[in-house]
C-alpha cells in the first residue's frame, strides 16, 4: 500500500494542536499548498484557535474523524497519552497511513505501538524534533521552528523502507536535518543531556521549596540559581511521563551521578583541593568548547 | 581611632582590580569626587587598564605601598588568596583603616582574618555583594553594578559599631541594599543557593565530558543543558577555593541532596508516578512563585 504514496502528504491528521504540532502544519503548509490538515485535540477552545490562526482546515475532538482520511498522522501530545490514542485510532486508520510522533522518549512508546497498533506498524516511524521548550501553545506555533534544528527518527526493524523516506522528506521540507538513531540509544542519549538536568534542577527547587526557611533562602538566590532551575519551571504531569517512560536509564544515570557526588564530598572531606581544581576544570572546558561548537 | 572616621573615605586600596573591586571604585568615585584610590593587583596589565579607564589614580603590585595610607581597604581578591593578604598587609596598615572584603563564603575567612589582623580586627567588617557573575574584569567594572542589589555584611563580635556603619554608608552609596547576617549563616545561605548549584552544574558537564560518546552526547545537548550548565563555565581554582573554604556546609547539602536522589529512583523503581508528579508540581511551583516575585 506504501507504493501508493505521492511525494508529499495530501492529508494531515495533527494530534494535539500545541507548539510542535502547529508549527509542522504550518510548515507543511508552506511545502504542499493544497494540503488539507485536520487538528484533533481534547481542549475544543484551542481548536478554535488553531482554526482561527489557519494552523488548521479543521478541527475535531472525534479521534476516528480526524484520523479516517489522512495519509500521514502526526501524534504530538504527550507522552503519556499516546497508548490510548494508538489503542482507539487503530480501527479507524486508512490502510495507507503513515504514522510519526515528537514524543521525546521512545522504548515505552514503541512497546505501546507495538502492542496497539497491528500491521500498522511496519508505517509508524518514532520521531523527536529538538525543537522547542521556551513556549508553549498553538498560539507560539510557527513555520520556521524546526528549521535547521535535528528531527531524530528511531525507526523499527519493522518499518518499512517507504514510510520511513516519507516522514523523513516532511521533516526535511520543514528545514529540519534529520538524524537516525535505534530506540534504545535515542532513549540513553536524551536520558542524560535532557532528562536527568530536568530531575537535578526538579530536586535542588524541591529540596530548598520543603525547608522552614525557605523564603529566606529563595530570597538570596540569584542568576546562577535562575539559570540553573529554569528548567524547573517545566510541566510536571510532562516529565512524570517522560521519568515513567524513561525510568531505566534515569535510574541508572541517577546511580552515577550520585556516585560523583559521593566523590566530590569525599574530596571535601579530605580536603583535596587539587582534585576538586581538577574536575571543576575539566567540567569547564568541555562547557567552554561545547558553546563554542554550538 | 574609628572615632576620628570622616563621613566616607578619603584613600581607598582596592586588593583586587576586576569586575568588583572596580565597580566599587567607580561607584564611590561618584559619591566622593575627591577620593584617591589605590589599586594592588599581581597583574601589571590590569593595573594599566584600570588607570586607562579612570578606575583608579594610582596601581601598585606592592601591597605595602596600596594599604599603608588607606583609610578603606577593600579586599576583592578570590577568597583563597585572602589569607595570605591578611598576613602580609598587618605590618603595613594605617592605624584607623576599616577593612572589608567581597569574598563569597565567611566562616574560614573570618578564622584566618582573627588569626593574622590582631587588634585590627576590630576594624574588620566581612561582606558579601551579590552581584556580578556573568562578566568578570576590570573592563566589565560599572558604578551601577550594585545598584538595587543586596550587599551582605557579618560583622564579627569584636567589629566596632563605627567601622560596621562606616562599611554600610559605602555601599549604600553605592546603591545597594546592606542586609547583617551572622557568618555561619551567611554560609549556610550561600551554601544552599549558590554554591550547592555550582556543584551539580560542575558534575553534570564532567559526568558527560570523560565518556567516550561525549562528543554524541554533547550535540544533543539544546537548551535545557545550556542553561543547567552555564554556571560550570566558571572559574575552577574559585569554585576549588569557595568548596574548600564553605565544605562543611557543602557536606552536609550534598548528603541531604543525594538522599532526594535516591528518593526519585526508588520513585521510579516502583513506577510510582503520582509521587513524581508531586515532587515535580511542588519545585515547578515554587520555581514560579520565584521568578514572579523577583
Amino acid at each position: 500500500m506504501v507504493e501508493s504514496l505521492s511525494k508529499m502528504p495530501r492529508r494531515i491528521a495533527i494530534l494535539g494542536v500545541g507548539l510542535i504540532g502547529g508549527s509542522f502544519a504550518l510548515a507543511l503548509r508552506q511545502a504542499v499548498p493544497d494540503v488539507f490538515i485536520v487538528g484533533y485535540d481534547r481542549d475544543e477552545v484551542n481548536l478554535a484557535a488553531a482554526r482561527q490562526l489557519g494552523v488548521i482546515d479543521r478541527g475535531t475532538a472525534a479521534l476516528a474523524q480526524a484520523v479516517q482520511e489522512a495519509d500521514l498522522i502526526l501524534m504530538a501530545v504527550p507522552v503519556g497519552q499516546m497508548p490510548l490514542l494508538f489503542e482507539q485510532m487503530r480501527p479507524h486508520l486508512n490502510p495507507a497511513a503513515v504514522i510519526t510522533d515528537v514524543g521525546s522518549t521512545k522504548v515505552t512508546l514503541v512497546e505501546m505501538a507495538r502492542a496497539h497498533l497491528g500491521e500498522a506498524i511496519t508505517r509508524f516511524v518514532p520521531g523527536h524534533p529538538i525543537a522547542g521548550a521556551e513556549l508553549s501553545g498553538v498560539r507560539a506555533a510557527h513555520p520556521d521552528l524546526f528549521r535547521e534544528r535535528t528531527v531524530v527518527l528511531t525507526p523499527l526493524a519493522e518499518t518499512s523502507s517507504m514510510s520511513y523516506e516519507w516522514v523523513c522528506r516532511c521533516w526535511e521540507s520543514c528545514g529540519a536535518k534529520v538524524e537516525q538513531q535505534t530506540v534504545e540509544r535515542h532513549d540513553e542519549i536524551f536520558g542524560i543531556v535532557s532528562h536527568l538536568p530536568h530531575l537535578l534542577s526538579f530536586s535542588l527547587v524541591h529540596d530548598i521549596a520543603v525547608r522552614d526557611d525557605a523564603a529566606t533562602l529563595f530570597r538570596h538566590a540569584a542568576g546562577g540559581f535562575r539559570d540553573f532551575t529554569r528548567i524547573a519551571g517545566s510541566n510536571a504531569e510532562m516529565w512524570r511521563d517522560i521519568s515513567l517512560a524513561n525510568r531505566t536509564v534515569l535510574m541508572a544515570e541517577l546511580t552515577r551521578y550520585q556516585d560523583q557526588l559521593t566523590q566530590l564530598s569525599q574530596w571535601l572531606e579530605e580536603r583535596d583541593g587539587a582534585a576538586l581544581e581538577e574536575f571543576f576544570k575539566r567540567a569547564r572546558d568541555a562547557r567552554r568548547r561545547w558553546q563554542e561548537e554550538r
